[in-house]
């Protein structure tokens, strides 16, 4: 720190993002990202973009905003656009938190933002099974944040559960953060009409195959998206670029490339569950591009590490609770079988 | 506002960007955008770029840091790269303000990230002639902030004034805002070494072509760099994305072109002050791509109305001292031939 950083932020202890050793060439399942590369016109519109890059970007990202807000029967005026979907998270903090509650275990940017805006939390411990109890949410005179699916756990609420955190809370925003919706979980895009109070992030780092480019929105109300604006032309008019504006416009129109992909997804994680299953582990029910798994007879430091050693880098959390199992990304049929095969070598090298 | 906004932003004002209507083709003069696209070497990068859009960005943008800060003989942990030098300067102000200072006429963005970021803040008067004088920022306590050029008088501080600052305010950040620095004014990064308190904000937007992808750096030493880090990985770590990072590296490694650029708009710019000065303008002695000027027989707010509905759009600001005049973005000799032309004629008509 140095002798001129303000006391404000003294105490801030930064997100740790997913590493990305370059010393050589891993198979990636560590940071969620899709193993499908965008789509035909995204490279085209990206293309075409790219030579007006002399004139500042739209502020409202007007035509991809349009086009996400359509996809979901919404108004433009119901969206807003943003760098990542982290930027709408920290906005939503920043606009609608003064006290917060979200599970002990979920993104760990949580805790981190919340400390950023200085916004005083409570961590609601998931129940024995890693599950979110709708119940444990209900009047806490708090802005709730929860995602769905959750991660690293990857379980997700019915609709029903969010309505009863919604209804429960009628004076707070719940924020449903739904970066993993894509893959076999329920929004509540569909509940926006009858809760005042309901805000949800989603993002085209996942399903849509844009990590790179960083395109994330908030979706709520006209007077929560005004209010979120407000942030907005206070913080970065021009959030979000050309470029990516452009590749989200033309992911939309492509919908079926991604639809399809993450169907094979799902067909691969299924896959992947089973065969490890087989090979002793143990998951939970995940709905995400992910699967959170653990050995019975292998901790998830030494797994990691052992996979990290073989050329295949998957996620461990140090953190009560959780440290037996490891975050593998979902990818391709050939990525999971190159650390299924690499698993089952650790397994018999342990047992000899 | 809705019911859930919190107290703590009730009383911001955003910034309000330059208009960008759609109505009719304009000869686009208020925004200070290039007239030149981005060089050949951007589209390839981007291009190449968009096929791995499917994985996260770097971080810490190291490619492009590297080379960025190789370009002004420094080490990467002295640079930061920013989503736009807008995000710089936030996380400048973040990080840094405790109290502020900078002058009454110059970014309108200043007073607003101070409002964010709940910092009182001093506007220091411009002197008679628009001039900022460095006298007037000796010992305040504060953090200054100065635009070099400012905006929007185009006017510039010597290196010798700006270390007079440096000197007076030993343990205060002073901020060096050098977005429009390439048109003619020296930059504060040779004063580095020397300065401790010294903090640079530099953007691709205007010498560079690159406003619609949104790159800025902060520049300083590595100490108040690691410090923005710490704002930067709580706030954003994946601030820049892929292929505005490949834009800015390519566009480094293509100087020549748009040195030689920077030099035609100089000459656009003393070619189309001569001649508004032949109309009967005058105006500052301005080292940016913009103009500055007023006309005795005709008002800022006049000019700039009989100019838009002749499809020229320039700037102008409803701000006591300076609502006489219009800033004008300096393009090709083309637009500015046409700026010139519909001046005359508005002038004619006031006569008539």
């Amino acid at each position: 720190m140095s002798r001129f950083f303000t006391e404000k932020y003294a105490e801030l202890v930064p997100y740790t993002p997913g590493e990305q050793p370059k010393d050589q060439q891993y198979v990636k399942l560590n940071t969620n990202e899709s193993p499908f590369p965008p789509s035909p016109g995204v490279l085209a519109a990206v293309e075409a973009e790219a030579k007006r890059l002399q004139l500042y970007s739209d502020p409202e990202s007007g035509e991809v905003s349009r086009a996400f807000a359509a996809s979901l029967g919404l108004k433009q005026s119901q969206v807003l656009a943003t760098n990542g979907s982290d930027e709408a998270l920290n906005f939503a903090f920043m606009a609608f938190g003064r006290e917060l509650a979200f599970p002990d275990i979920s993104y760990g940017f949580y805790p981190v933002f919340a400390a950023l805006n200085h916004i005083p939390y409570t961590e609601i411990p998931l129940r024995e099974d890693l599950r979110i109890a709708a119940e444990d949410y209900e009047g806490l005179g708090k802005m709730i944040v929860i995602a769905n699916p959750n991660a690293p756990t990857g379980l997700c609420l019915s609709l029903g559960e969010i309505e009863a955190i919604l209804k429960a809370n009628p004076d707070q925003v719940v924020l449903i953060d739904e970066a993993y919706v894509d893959f076999g979980a329920e929004s509540a895009v569909k509940l926006l009409g009858e809760y005042d109070n309901l805000l949800i992030c989603q993002t085209f780092s996942k399903s849509r195959s844009l990590a790179g480019a960083r395109l994330g929105f908030a979706i709520g109300s006209e007077a929560l998206i005004r209010d979120l604006n407000t942030i907005k032309y206070s913080t970065n008019p021009y959030n979000v670029n050309r470029m990516t504006a452009a590749a989200g416009l033309a992911a939309l129109r492509e919908d079926f490339y991604y639809k399809e992909n993450a169907r094979t997804i799902m067909e691969n994680r299924a896959w992947t569950m089973a065969e490890l299953k087989k090979l002793g582990f143990a998951g939970t029910d995940s709905r995400s591009n992910f699967l959170f798994v653990r050995h019975p007879a292998l901790g998830g430091e030494a797994l990691y590490k052992k996979l990290k050693a073989r050329g295949v880098l998957v996620r461990h959390f140090k953190k009560p609770r959780i440290e037996d199992y490891v975050r593998i990304t979902v990818g391709s049929r050939e990525q999971m079988a190159v650390l299924l095969r690499e698993t089952e070598a650790i397994l018999k090298e342990a047992q000899a």
